[in-house]
């Protein structure tokens, strides 16, 4: 088994998204953390890289001096986690790529649909792998949701009924009291955030979540908004026609009490349905029409794919969000092994969510808060 | 304690709704069946009578009869329950009302907008009681949540997400097998259900629970309905705006397998929130904002108001459909005793479902087909 | 179809079983209220039975009249229903079954072993039918348990697990605060409730609803109860052993917070399980040895056999408690007919809990009150 | 923060328990596996050893030569994790703790009473941190449990009612067939497995868990296990009697089918009542008396104490056992650095399993077997 070197940029001390990387990939035990710019204060990152025992030259400063230093290293690293603030995912991934590093993002991609389409070109342009984070689609379930419906056993697909619910930013209602909740005020600055917190932040997993499942993509939607007097909206209501004429409905809210990370997804079909729930991700309800519900655990031995393979521990025993995020580094990690043994071709079968699907989240950002300032009408996603 | 007389159109051998209307009375054990007109074939008619303990002279051949034939007795029914093909409603209400007596129907109140103002005027320039039956808002916990509502338990609300998922006619997809679905055909045949079949049979419930939860009347809707190849929709995703600007979302399907009476109401205000599930109808979920869930059980000591006083089993044994039933016809036949005492005024406080909201639900489900038949544009109910 | 006649002794105004009895056969609308014995007080048992619309030489003083006047009649009741105090049980079925008259009987049957045999060998003697209250036997979805478990869906039985828990005694431990709980008073009054209180009130119920599924007998106890200063038992630990050798284990208690009125029953076999939740009896949890989870909801087309047959309303509605006592009541008068019309073996294979089964509920309260008593010792049930 | 060395005995490639605990630590970050002996294959040892990027004279043939290896070092290792077969528990630990090296050990600590005895003699003399790894008292939500209790919130405990039912052994019932259970034969084979097998396996984590949350220790116990024709038990029903008398329920089975690891523990007290299921680990539900039903999630700001402490990620992202493992770490790492910082009291109050919990386990389930040995006579616990 060949160990990878990884770089990571952000992820210092008491950030969240970037330590739950970072532990993902230690859970798959397959490569090893090599380089990095953690904080941008000097001090901090270099006392964060060397307890994580990285040799001095190989801790950064900013992003391009490591995006430099690296390139040209025998022993560069093979892969780069980018785990900054939204608003930089942009400019450091375009920066890796450039120097010909493949890339695994957290999501949002960037803010525009044009930044989406440049990322996507340089990636395709210089034949380097680009993942974007959309975690859920890493848990096994999700994954045996995809397999059945794959194979037939819900029908043709009639109705979507999905949600993304949490609470976080109910005081932000009518304004908030901005000092009791220091950690989300960035979230409803468009400088920071883009268009949209909401749609932006959450309501994007639904899409990708959905089309992950079912292969199903928005050709155009009918949302509105509710801003509830801040400057981004706090809660979305989404209709759904995706290219088949089907409809569904997406919503997805921050204001919701009682929800804390409340992604829930239903899959109708002609002949059964699907229904997976994130807070309880080890369990699959599939119906089949005219029978009793059934409820599938994850681990067992009727489980079979890549729900079967992913599992890292004995079923009734749960597993949970990091593992569905080491999940997703577990195929982007067996791509960047493919193409170092110059097997392309195969690196391109590895299961891992790619730029593309980001720059479809950018685009169906962008149409829902468009449909919303024009009254609720349809808008296209191109 | 009085006990009332009372008459019933419809309910014959095998007539699900029939019999639930007059089992629910019979739980209140406060009026006796006098009068009737079960079944339009003369024999059977005439069994059912005589199976119920009716005299032969108030066993009538058809309902005009039968107004014509208690209009004058001085022992007339104090009240008709209609429970006859929905079609029909309309002309027979029309009938007793003009007979001068107190009317229960069952839902829909009638096909168009004209003929509920018509209905909604007779009662009123009669000074006559019309219930409309809407089941759910007879359940206790729905009566709790009107309450905790009311009181501000939950603050301002700011988003509704109601569902109403079946999957009976999920054989109708593509045209359905006429054959093996002899029940459901007159559904989807605009003769026997009007102009919808999906938001008219079950969409409509969604829109009286949730503003008689909260007394939230939506102001327009934006639809999206499926016909799947049928005359009617069988499938609704409709976007909601209430007349202080808030949103909200209700979808009605009965294509959706594993879902079979799935009515699930969920209200979110700036202080919290409320959920209540028809088909675990004895409890409620009611979640304060920063604190944990809260689930009430129906029957219990922390419960008051007309949740508590309408009980009938003690807590932890299920009450069901029948008995929320019941209820609504405690409410109408303690306002029918307060007639017949003299006192409108009294008779005006009572708790059931009233003639106006069976308009408002004709009006919702003409706005949700009009704004489908548009592509989804917003139309207003009025 | 037959319309019989019934007389109720107990059950005045405000009487909690009485009235879930009356309204059970009003539910099954083929038996007539036709003579009574409400109260003990004169005046509200005259008014009580004139509420029901009985004559007035058949609203009896006590049951001794009642039993005599009826004896001989050609219109006599066809049955009584016994809904009296606990104590006065006995007593009361004895005069009826010497009366000739078929009887219904709350629980328990009686106190004593010795009325237990008396009661059975009097009903065989007498060739007349002796029904007993065991409420949970009659929800469909238990039928659909025992018929399964018969057709050896779940293989042999190898571990029961069932519990009977609620919590409305729980001011009692340590004495209780006599003057809060009136109600609760008398059922932990030995005079008034035997030898057992927690056992002899609930865990009873457990023993019936396990040997109607599963044709399981209890062949010994070992028992700990605990009385927590109180002269009868508030909760009960039970090891059970089966005439097969196979063990189990019932929990009944009073004192456990937040239960209402827990009964669950979970039967494990070599090849399956199945779990039935009286709070949710609309449902059963199915599991076949290496298969997903399977919930059967009642009123649904894959469900057979009298499951099927006492559906009273569609899927998805739920039915409670009164729909169970209404089925015993509904196998209880067919089989009532059955013997008018002289043919008392198919009276016999009529579905409803017999008087041999609450013989058995008491046996299997004294043996558990005798381990517990002997420091948990196996005791015998015979 | 301070960067511990640690050595690992056992956990080769495809160990589950070796991975979990190898995970657990990666988890925390803040040790470095720096010496082990994974298999007794020299081969598979030597590349375990190398794919860990360990130094090649601390990659060791067996335990002794480990012990004996580390024991002098200046860079010796802080501690040693023992994941090898139960049956070598108490040699390796001995050995370990003799080079005076601290320990944590997988659990069974070991198979007899006097092995136990002489562990925690031994660990006491010297001196040395000794954990045993039972798993289930690191879940957040287990932690909070502990802290309600302790702080009064359900009262005086007055009953508990504790399961942990799982199905993998089902075809072993009547002997099994061997061939198809390869990984489980071991569990029934005496020789591998000690005088229990369920009990020993998952019977004594119940007695833990609830000692754990309670402090309620098990004076005596009257117990039914059931082998079914093996060696060693699958099925065990067990009556609990505690140090002040209160009487409980412990349920553990290997057979229950569609239970895969169903540790549910729920305690009731004269004020309250808590429930804890494992499955679903991220909540807890508090029941106080007279009040509706709470559900706690995990990570919500009303949550205080260690359970808030020790969160990895937000609240309704679910953390699952690789989490409650590394925080048991996190409670041994600490006291691990308190010993090196020559501060035994500090390290005395760290929160991880201890190796006098190892010895209470083993007493435990050598009075269940007698008990069930001597036809459930009560067995006291010494």
């Amino acid at each position: 088994m060949r160990k990878l070197r990884y770089g990571m940029v952000g992820g210092g001390p008491g950030a969240f998204i970037g330590g739950v990387h970072r532990k993902a990939i230690a859970l798959e035990e397959t490569a090893q953390l090599t380089a990095g710019c953690f904080s941008s204060r000097e001090e901090k990152n270099r006392e964060c890289g060397e307890f994580y025992g990285i040799s001095a030259d190989r801790i950064y400063d900013d992003y391009k001096a490591m995006a430099a230093g690296e390139k040209d290293r025998e022993d560069k690293i093979d892969f780069v986690s980018i785990v900054t603030p939204n608003s930089t995912h942009y400019e450091i991934s375009k920066a890796f790529l450039q120097a010909g590093i493949h890339v695994m993002c957290e999501k949002p991609l960037c803010f525009t649909t044009e930044q989406a389409e440049e990322l996507c070109a340089i990636a395709s342009e210089k034949k380097l792998l680009f993942g974007v984070m959309y975690t859920y689609s890493g848990y096994p379930m999700v994954k045996l949701a995809k397999k059945l419906i794959e194979e037939g056993e819900i029908g043709e697909i009639v109705n979507v009924n999905a949600e993304y619910l949490q609470d976080w930013l109910i005081d932000e209602i009518g304004g908030g009291d901005q000092s009791t909740t220091k950690l989300s005020v960035w979230r409803t600055d468009p400088a920071k955030s883009g268009i949209s917190n909401c749609v932006g932040d959450i309501g994007t997993h639904i899409e990708n979540t959905v089309a992950y499942m079912t292969g199903l993509h928005p050709r155009r939607v009918c949302a509105a908004l509710d801003n509830y007097g801040m400057d981004l909206d706090l809660n979305a209501n989404i209709l759904v026609e995706y290219e088949n004429g089907v409809h569904g409905i997406y919503s997805s809210s921050q204001v919701c009490a009682g929800h804390l990370n409340g992604l829930v997804v239903r899959i109708f079909g002609s002949n059964g349905a699907i229904e997976w729930v994130q807070e309880n991700p080890n369990y699959l309800k599939v119906v089949k029409k005219g029978q009793p519900d059934q409820i599938y655990h994850r681990g067992t031995g009727y489980i079979t794919g890549s729900a079967a393979e992913l599992n890292h521990i004995p079923s009734g025993h749960p597993e949970g969000l990091v593992f569905a995020v080491a999940n997703h580094y577990h195929g982007f990690m067996e791509a960047v092994c493919r193409m170092l043994e110059g097997n392309p071709e195969a690196a391109a079968q590895a299961d891992y969510p790619k730029v593309e699907e980001g720059a479809e989240g950018v685009k169906f950002v962008h149409a829902a808060v468009k449909s919303s300032d024009y009254d609720s009408i349809w808008v296209d996603i191109k």
